[in-house]
């Protein structure tokens, strides 16, 4: 059992190299041989300190919604003073972008499945309420019930989430930039005019 | 190189196993080997026929669509004099229901990545068209120019696609079917009120 610090600065080298992997070549790439094997550590020590593949998968996972919600928080902001529906657009956009930009990453989140029995972390789950925060702030004037904003918000990220996968993979047939950018628009023009939002 | 008839037989056998294999047990369990071993055939011989088993695969997806647009039609049809908006939700349901049932082939048809460079045949995609024209139809009255009720059909079905996606794989901490519902219920609310269909 290695000593307090000693474990805690090989817990950051794993995380560290398991996120380098995972960004670079994918979730696949993320095995426990090869990890450790790069930070010079037997196979035995990440399971010690992580209690197993998965749960240092989750770890690099909140890294990727950390930088995600920064993305995210920085195109709303640009967008303050817009009108919602228009703050909405500039998060959608944002969510492509970063999806293009950081593939592997994002497709990891959606990809990566925890053995039955065994559930994310509260840590893990409040990153995505704070994520999902910044659509309800652009619904909140117009939504009044605390449930039905919450299910709205989950609504629209999930409509925005499955839009962009199809366009990314390439299903129905590949779609171009425009044609995604239409396709989330209209998504957001009709919530916006559902919501009564006002013009957009 | 089996005489025409005995390699019709043996094509068609070849898809009935790959399409049982692949209901049963999903696409990964969908191995050259195993499916040729079933049809008592050699391996070079499903390579002969189908080309490689990518195309194999994709015929099986053929087939899915075609059980998908039936179940499609049949919730279209129950739904027929219903409002645009109802007969929306009835198609959205229709294909959750789809995807809770038929699991491993609904799954499958998205996680199936084509080699480099290879594409879907011609009737696959006219397959995909013509489930889109279900969505196209219910919007038709309410979107006058063509390329936009295309572009409305194909945000609408994303937008379902995600929100299904995520609650089945229990993404976003899992939703019940009550709250799944209500996220596709927002959804198209929102698109019959943005469109201006009426009731809801």
């Amino acid at each position: 059992m290695p000593a307090p610090k000693f474990r805690e600065r090989l817990a950051a080298r794993l995380l560290d190299i398991a996120e380098r992997v995972l960004a670079e070549e994918g979730l696949a790439a993320v095995q426990a041989r090869r990890i450790t094997s790069e930070a010079d550590c037997a196979v035995g020590t990440l399971y010690n300190i992580y209690g197993d593949l998965d749960a240092l998968i989750v770890c690099v996972h909140e890294r990727t919604l950390r930088l995600l919600g920064a993305s995210l928080e920085i195109a709303s902001r640009g967008a303050a003073r817009a009108a919602p529906a228009d703050r909405l657009m500039a998060l959608a956009l944002a969510y492509r972008d970063f999806a293009v930009v950081h593939r592997h990453r994002w497709k990891a989140l959606f990809q990566h499945v925890l053995p039955d029995g065994q559930e994310v972390p509260a840590s893990y789950e409040a990153q995505q309420g704070e994520l999902l925060g910044l659509i309800e702030r652009c619904l909140a004037d117009h939504v009044a019930d605390a449930g039905e904003l919450r299910t709205a918000a989950r609504s629209l990220f999930g409509s925005a989430h499955g839009i962009i996968t199809l366009a990314l993979e390439g299903k129905l047939g590949g779609a171009t930039d425009a044609e995604l950018e239409a396709q989330l628009r209209f998504l957001v023009e009709s919530t916006a005019r559902g919501l009564d939002m006002g013009k957009f």
